[in-house]
């Protein structure tokens, strides 16, 4: 178990704590609104109606005693580059900050954060690639070239056969990573897995190749 | 090539353009506000001053031809609402709509959307993700036992192994399905791959599994 | 008796909630404003500070356990429809809402009101047959051909006749259902009702006959 | 074919507007609001872009010439006032005032409007009627005892027989001023106008009368 | 003594309360800023917070049984009328009212105001009465002919003469109405009242008249 | 003919400016407010929009030429005081500024102004006047036991009688200065005017006798 | 130890409090803002919330009584000229004002104010002065032609000369005033003081004299 | 001749500009109010509305040509450091900005500006200085211990003595650096320098030496 500490609790702060909490650790929650607070006095471990732009603040709480800071205030940008400014001041690692624009993300990263969030770019990114790819339930570009997707099994030309006998990876230039089944199970992709139809494939593949085979499968 | 139409052009909906255009397909863009037209009109193919809200607007479009509509219009619940409300009337398919709320969902549900996204929740749950697995340097969950993570390698241990020699699925049960070599080049994982210090390594396993993996690899 | 919820309380939810403790009924009675709730809690059988957005709220007065409940939220669309969806969600039956434009009556009716109301519309609609019909003191449209109008007696041709004698339904096809006198007693029309001058006649009829009938009555 | 003047384009004056104009009579339509204006200006037979409240305005287009004034601004009671005054003062007939609140009523009346509505507490107590006659489609109070009444006939006994078979005001109480059959023929109830169920009764009566009619028929 | 009420308590409804108080008569204040009724606790016989809107505010304090009531707002043109509506239609006498506007002062009077006061109109038409007449101290309109001014004695020539021997009203056709000395004495203007250099003299006369006069003495 | 400047145009600058030109004077009127100078564009003999503030401003219309300058700038203390102190550095004579608080006058006093006036405060004394001597129809204080005052006859006894019959100075220590008849003539009190039942009789004497004079006549 | 008081704590009130106190004098803080209130109550010798334009306030801490009054209101013109009126008005000594416009000056200066402060303007003019003299660390205008100003011993040249050695002053008409050295010691420039590369150097000289010495030395 | 930029055109902004232009730079002055713009395009050599934040802005002006750039820009915090981290992204060299936080000029040390300003805060600290030493008129800090002040000669045991015959180095420990004479003449303080009455000696010494000096002097 670790500890950290989420300030800011918007949609993304609060979808940050409680997947922390979800995940086992222990998560200070702080924000200026105390309706927010309130919101969140039963997920978080701590709750603190609080102004982080006010230094003695995160001195309080021994902000630098934390496994990871998230600094989730995103809208205003000032808040969210002084309130940066003295997480990282106070010593603190693994300070996550989100930000809306390019200028502020030059300077959280010059002030120092370690890693800064774009939830509404990243959002659209993902959005364009599922309609580009309406054969293809998820998609997620590893490299320039190379993908990684959720396909449906639609053909009944693969129902009863196992993955060796698919042969994908030599027709298709595919790898198939991971299967779901009708029933509720899954798992790796191995030879002798078997095929049915409405099967969830999670494959790897060159782009082309992907969109190829999400067509024949 | 596909056309598609983005109507709000804030973070979310300007990432949504620009990722579609880049993918070679055609965008129209609608938003209220001159200023974000004026930004987009030379990176859309259409831009649009107009208030979807309006449903003469969408009628004069030709809503109903586009391959896909995005509604986003996030923070203006009503807005958000009434948009696609008239979106769906005039017919269009593939209608995308990107919510704030949980009683938002909901309504966008209800009235028929195809498809709606919450990226602050979405975006929480990632750094969440990236926080509790410092050494994995992304993370996907695909089921609620399973996850596809991306591992770099620091163990002089498997440096020169093939895949087949460092036989990761038996001993760890992980499925490499792609790797990233530091000469940049790229490709999913087959028997004579050979492994080095610092590939990044794609791989799908049970959680329990990849989170021991990351720790030995 | 039964029992009303009513959801907002402007002067069309205050209307509701005093006719209705006017006909004996049980009224709950909900608004944010202080201020209103003060004005309403010595006529509403019980009342509450609150905010209908919120799901707990209306969890906790057992929404679905109501003979029925109005969204008395007109000009805010948004709290309009959220709080409709969430009433309509906790299992409630006769859910009324006010509605003040057409995509939100679209809306409304999607995620499943019962009955939606347009005050401004249709009194609008009221005035303006008024206006045209002066001599007729109201008038009410029963389908495109026939209305219901309430018309008072200038004439001393009909002075001391009874229905019967004065023969309307034969000489001018209209039926006068209700006859108000002077003196303040009232009753059906019969055969032997007799007609005095300043008398008002309720008659239905086909809008000619009845534009010729209240000239001549 | 009358003229009127109709000064202010919100809900209930856009709806006073169009039902003048579907009845065949002339208007001219007033708001200080351009986009109202340009709302109307294919509906209305005149539009003007003017402030009522400025005295030239209403001299200009020789107000005391129309067959009737809708003053239809209700939410800003001063302009509702002065607008009001000033038509009245300029010689104006027929002048009828939208009004939100009782001192508006009161002096509304002493500077002489001729009619005044209140369509949020008419609407009100519209709603509370049928809320509390759930078997009673529509419903109109005539009288302190007596109303009309909308009641679709459902019970069998009565299937095939003419009104006077029926003998519904004897034994009931009630008057049936007017039947709509399911075919959509409609027409004033007559001896031998034959009922059918689904057909749709509108009756005269007392009050209690007509509830327990309902409840049998 | 007698006893008012003011209700408003700006600069003009203040000065009222002081004038009146100063008097020796009883005063009742009311506002709805507390700030305000601060300021007067002290000076006004009693004070209250509230809103004269609210009908049941002055049924209370019995507002008919005052000798007078001075509603003393002025730029909300809309409480203006709505807080006369009420003193008058609660049976109050010697209702004086501020006023802003013409229709305003319309509006006032049909609805019953006893004298209607315009404060900036007044002071702005004796400011310049005193700017064309820089000889003159004050003056003040008695008809379109006549006025009544304070004139200073400049001229030696009248040094010393009774009003008598000075022979003003026959040579100057003016009447000296009233005299205040250099030492502070005063006194109506009598045959033997002796006229000294700097005496002020209340003089009333033709406008022409006084305005030759003013030069001349 | 004399020259004035006026700047503001609100009720008491307007008032100051329309009797100013009905005076036969030439005004240059100042507002910064496009509407304000648009409805005086025909009643000034000159209208700018500028802000007076501004010192160029002043300079470019010679603001030390006119004959008088009237700040009618009020409610807005800081206008009120930077424009008359530019006024006066222009070195412009007769500067006259209404003031709205006694702080504000002693600093108008300090920089130079030559007459200050308070139109709310001045008004409010001449209401209490009037409220408190219901008989007297105007009033207006001379000093402190000396006052100027209109009085109307309703005694029959005095009917017919010259002033010198009447005897009033002697009997009730009061000076008729003048008087206006029910024909609509008027003139200064003389010793054979004849006094007529409804006249108005402007009388000057301390307060106790107008008093008792009002009471009798 | 004197005592102060001074009125408004932003930056620059709030700079005056610390300094004045730092040096060991008795500071009352004077502000309408609780929060700035708190934050300078362990500050400042007392702290009071209060509005300085109402004259009670400077009447109850006898504000006659203190060695100087500091009004620290700049941005709001308005409140600045009102409270030094009352504050001068209360017979206060050496009445420092803030002031950000040439006007507000020159009404400060009428009332009375002892020194008039324009903070942005002047630190504008030494940024100015640094910008130019980029070799010169401070600067400061003694007169047109003399400067005093900061620079830093760069040539090795005199390295180890004592000032009467270097001859400065004969040389370069410059009059080294203080020194500072890199050991942290400094004292005033004597015949003896012997100069060391670093060293910084505070000079007093004619401007191009000063200009030239900043380039040789 | 150099060039800068100067960024804002509030109070200090503009100061800058003015005091630039005096030495005789060249100036770019931006500004995103049109006003401020047009009361700077006779004082800058150029002036240009435009949104700093805006990167394309400042590659546009070459940002990095210029021999300095001052941010002024202090109240909006983000403005500020959002613009300060464009100017030194594009290069520039001697960043001057102005800020009003502590955290504020963290932040703008860490990306990189050359001198932070606080105009208050120095002038605060200056106004400080002059009321603790009522008898020095200017003082400047060197160092916690020594103090560059301006005091007025007043004792006449001095009147006539030269620097050398008065002694003041050694016997007062006080080093006058600079004199100002009453008939206007200044110069460095030399031996053969003769001091007089009301000279303005201008000395560098301890803080208790220049205390004791100003008293007997």
């Amino acid at each position: 178990m670790k500890s950290f500490c989420v300030i800011g609790l918007g949609k993304f702060g609060s979808s940050v704590v409680k997947s922390l909490i979800n995940s086992g650790h222990e998560v200070v929650a702080i924000d200026t609104d105390a309706k927010k607070i309130d919101d969140h006095k039963d997920i978080a471990t701590h709750v603190m109606i609080a102004d982080a732009t006010d230094e003695r603040v995160l001195k309080n709480i021994e902000i630098d005693k934390f496994d990871g800071v998230v600094v989730a205030i995103g809208r205003n940008v000032q808040a969210s580059i002084l309130t940066t400014m003295i997480v990282i001041e106070s010593g603190a690692k693994n300070v996550v900050a989100k930000a809306t624009t390019d200028v502020q993300i030059k300077v959280l990263t010059k002030i120092g954060a370690s890693k800064i969030i774009e939830p509404e770019k990243d959002a659209g990114n993902r959005v364009a690639d599922t309609l580009t790819h309406p054969d293809i339930a998820e998609y997620l570009d590893l490299s320039d070239d190379y993908s990684f997707a959720k396909i449906v099994v639609k053909n009944t030309k693969f129902k009863g056969l196992t993955l060796y006998q698919a042969n994908l990876t030599q027709d298709y230039q595919v790898n198939v990573a991971f299967i779901k089944k009708t029933d509720g199970t899954a798992g790796i992709g191995k030879h002798d897995t078997v095929i049915d139809l409405d099967d969830v494939l999670y494959v790897v593949g060159n782009k082309q190749d992907i969109e190829k085979f999400s067509e024949i499968i």
